[in-house]
């Protein structure tokens, strides 16, 4: 699939959806990667198949607090000094790039690099979503390597990263991110073609694709952009189940930038005086609490969104009086597996409690 | 010159008075330059004027707080890593190394990869004693670039720094030292043999070994060792005057490890009722204020001495009741130029006044 300019504005809002309320809001990634288009023309968007065994393929991203992503704006080049440092690294060009999280901006950063560099964008990821940290990515799970990887910031440093252990390497790029400014682009997981295949999660770019254009397309005609939503995701595969969990106004929010992510809890009144839905977040939404039960657990993707034009709303981007539906979807398979839950299950992010599935959660094993 | 395992304990000694109170207590630094002297045998200290102008001269040394210096020990494998990592980039073999500073443990930091690569260490250094952060260099004062530099921990992580701004890389390896434990080794402003006879501070390693051989042999003769020390450091030319500026008895101590910091502050008391000396530091000594009267400033050199053993005590083996002479003496000239007073000055530590030689300030002009 050829991925022109127009197509840019339903990717980038279907993955501030995967994003689960992280990732970053993709405003200022559309706006470059737009430009990108414009200066260096249209890029391809691949299927893992497609990729050569010993293809060399480029996850990228940006590491940081999403509150900081909005106010320190990037360089536009640091995609592309993190890759070009990487094929000095590597003694070979890269072949392909992909986001390393399908959420949020993220979700747009490797596509500067694809148009300046004319290679093609990989239709997959490495989160299936957006998670707050590094050795959160399936790469990780599946026991590949974060090393070598470089972080660039907008004041041209550029730093490279070589360790063995992947939590010791996103401590050193959390704190790098940080002394950086608070948010730095980061290459990372150089990736074959053959891991890429067997390990990256398949299909999520073309998905999010298709979730901004089906949100965009019932706008037009004015239906119910939920329920296209929710009928887009069920289509990809990847996200097999969605559900509204609650509609209402934000009436309390919490959140503060504390070690590099930007983390708290928000409050949503239900309409009419039907209950009250908490949710808590790093970077992400973790966990959405209906009058004290759970309702749905990270892995599983949590997105509050404007009830009216389901615009996506990200965490940095929340405030009080908001009138807000709560949207949630289940996670990819791969991330559901019990060697995926030990690393971005809810006992990762401290909740004291067992992942339980979407669907079991709200009766909705038919669906 | 060479130097055997037995001149090791002199340039230890000497190395913890130059280092006014920082680059870290040297004790465990000389167990492993002896230990790599046993192994690899001994090597050579060339002066400066002997380097050929292009050979390659890599400063060595440790940033990180000191206090976690003494708790977190290192592999002994940090310097050649970080070393052989860099010629990599560099793309040619390391002539010779150097300390980044003379002062504390950083003076034998680079002991290790001269025995362990044949190399020689260059008599001369980066500061002339120690000081808190990197960007203090005299290379910084001068112009030269800190990068490419690369940090190494024990956990066997490496990072390399690239930035044409020395004082982003000051941050970003404060940071990335706090991420790797509190501590780091650091190799950085690689030098042209050209660069290291024009700007390194020449004859300091030497003088810090004829100090430590001066106090040893006094305390042998039972002569004084404070007498011995003034009168080598006199000697040496480097550190042209030295006054003993106060006898007394720690009353307090406030310390903390902060920003990958020591900071504080030391009161010791005169015995007889004599006044009351107060010294502030981070990491190094800064400033000694006899009741409120400033004796001396930073760049100049601040030691807290035991009183009997002449033994340096360094800022983080400050205790409570200890008995101690406060010893000062003037910095090399190269440090008191007004280039290098606005990076290593009194207003650079944040202190609200303008340098006064040692010898004004205590009306030693005659000596």
């Amino acid at each position: 699939m050829r991925i022109e300019r127009s197509m840019l504005a339903d990717l980038a809002r279907g993955a501030a959806f995967l994003g689960s309320g992280g990732g970053g809001d993709p405003y200022y990634s559309l706006l470059l990667a737009e430009a990108a288009i414009e200066r260096c023309g249209a890029f391809d968007l691949v299927a893992p198949d497609s990729l050569a065994d010993d293809a060399l393929v480029v996850p990228c991203g940006w590491i940081g607090a999403p509150t900081v992503s909005v106010e320190k704006l990037p360089s536009g080049h640091e995609a592309l000094a993190g890759i070009r440092r990487l094929e000095q690294i590597m003694g070979r060009p890269v072949d392909a790039v992909m986001p390393i999280e399908i959420g949020g901006g993220n979700g747009l950063a490797p596509l500067i690099a694809a148009a300046e560099l004319g290679v093609p964008v990989v239709d997959c990821d490495g989160m299936g979503r957006a998670f707050p940290e590094s050795q959160m990515a399936i790469f990780n799970i599946r026991g590949l390597k974060a090393c070598p990887s470089v972080l660039t910031a907008s004041c041209g440093a550029l730093t490279v990263i070589e360790t063995d252990d992947n939590l010791t390497h996103e401590r050193i790029a959390r704190a790098l991110s940080v002394a950086l400014g608070g948010i730095a682009h980061m290459v990372e997981y150089p990736l074959t073609g053959a891991e890429a295949r067997a390990h990256a999660i398949a299909g999520s770019v073309s998905a999010a694709i298709a979730t901004g254009a089906a949100i965009r397309e019932a706008r037009a005609a004015r239906a119910d952009p939920f329920d296209a939503l929710a009928e887009a995701l069920r289509a990809t595969g990847l996200y097999p189940h969605c559900a509204i969990l609650f509609d209402g106004k934000i009436v309390d929010l919490e959140r503060e930038t504390r070690g590099g992510f930007s983390v708290g809890r928000v409050i949503v009144d239900g309409f009419g005086g039907h209950g009250r839905m908490e949710i808590e977040f790093q970077n992400e939404n973790l966990v959405a609490r209906e009058n004290g039960a759970i309702r749905a657990l990270v892995p599983d993707l949590i997105t509050v969104m404007d009830r009216e034009t389901a615009d996506t709303i990200t965490t940095e981007r929340l405030k009080y009086g908001q009138r807000v539906k709560i949207v949630a979807a289940a996670a990819p398979a791969m991330l559901r597996e019990p060697r995926a839950l030990r690393l971005v299950g809810p006992r990762a992010f401290g909740l004291g409690t067992d992942f339980a599935p979407l669907e079991e959660l709200n009766g909705m094993e038919g669906t």
